[in-house]
């Protein structure tokens, strides 16, 4: 058998998030369904970034051990024959053996959009939060400075959780701005469920040093609301010996 | 009765184009239905561009006249509660009297949309052309080169047609390219149905000096493929005394 890497995009609006659940839809539902159709055996499916419902991916990385099929690196091209057109494979390629797309990840970035406008968008309804209300960007930037490093991320995940370290390190954070779009990136070694959605939710509140306090450890209560899935995108999984991307340009 | 001008964003996924059609799920039907309960009066409605089913807008233009509702400012916002969020109202203003969304404008402008990678694209599938075949941006460039001016459009519509006249002016036409993303530019003072996407068919072929030819009246089956709906978007439209947006750098 041979260890295999791919890249996924898919469109979250239709898929009851990554995990396979009985009579749901599901980004891992569909996938394996191809792969059951292109190998002749597949084991040891991993996934880097189990997306929420409504969350979607432009770099999401799968691996998994594979028999009896195309060569790895001609995957993509019968698989995307094969998926639905809400899911595709952007890469497929040779892994070490022993690669593991969640326990060799060294660090994951997700982005976030806000379409800042007082109207809604039609074409980016399930793309972007719509935010209408006022935002101050140089607030925005406070807030993302208050970011890199160490913190107990407690108060950015449901009360209700499978979690048992609370603690993470961001690499980088950053909103930009063009026009009445605002767009925060955020590189972590690892995320808890919901916390790029719950950090922006509360950044929108706009009290940067209400989110000082906060990212002491403070209780779920304290924070701000959790944002919708449709505005998140996992964008880019790196792992040992990879480059991460440049930061973009912050605004504020 | 007072006359009042709309500009609409609509995802055209989920239309039989434009124009009201019994039995069909149209941008025309759902408007007219949220006017005919946002005002007591509603005649006279005109639309600047047609759009055929799967095409996009940002910059519809539509004008009417109305009587007892919402003050024409407030319109967009009591419109986009009643509209189902595939359309949305950018922004109402009362016009001048005798103002008349199609022929009061002097110039439309699209935007047309292709992805060049060699992979589909899970969230832009219906809302750009994925053309994975290699395209030379040189060629692309000088076939828009040839665009501006008075041409004889005949062969970019379909042969049984209900227009009289081919003959349109293109104010400008530039391709641009971001990484792997390729989208068109075109400006005129009309459009023939099926303009724009003929002419993607025709210049994504990539023989400028065959484009020439075609520029002089050929006739319809000398011409490119119609490239599909999606990738197309109606932009702006211009009227009397309003300023043509700065063209975009072009590639090439």
């Amino acid at each position: 058998m041979v260890t295999i890497r791919l890249t996924l995009e898919d469109d979250g609006t239709g898929f009851a998030g990554w995990a396979r659940q009985p009579g749901q839809r599901t980004v891992e539902g569909v996938l394996r369904d191809a792969l059951g159709r292109t190998f002749g055996r597949v084991e040891e499916l991993a996934v880097a970034g189990r997306t929420d419902a409504g969350v979607h991916a432009t770099g999401q990385v799968v691996s998994l051990r594979v028999e009896g099929g195309p060569p790895p690196e001609r995957a993509a091209l019968a698989l995307n024959a094969l998926l639905p057109d809400d899911v595709a494979v952007l890469a497929s390629a040779v892994a070490p053996d022993g690669f593991h797309a969640r326990f060799s990840a060294r660090a994951r970035a997700y982005r976030y959009r806000v379409l800042t406008r007082p109207t809604p968008s039609a074409l980016d309804r399930r793309r972007a939060l719509w935010h209408p209300r006022p935002v101050d960007d140089a607030d925005l930037a406070a807030c993302a400075a208050l970011l890199p490093g160490e913190h107990d991320f407690c108060a950015f995940t449901p009360t209700e959780t499978q979690h048992e370290v609370f603690v993470r390190v961001v690499e980088a954070a950053a909103w930009t701005r063009t026009g009445d779009r605002l767009e925060l990136t955020i590189a972590a070694d690892g995320f808890l469920r919901h916390m790029v959605r719950t950090l922006v939710g509360t950044m929108l509140q706009g009290d940067a040093a209400r989110l000082a306090r906060l990212l002491e450890g403070a209780p779920r209560g304290a924070a701000g609301p959790t944002a919708p899935p449709w505005g998140l995108y996992l964008e880019h999984v790196r792992y040992d010996g990879e480059e991460p991307p440049a930061p973009p340009a912050s605004i504020g």
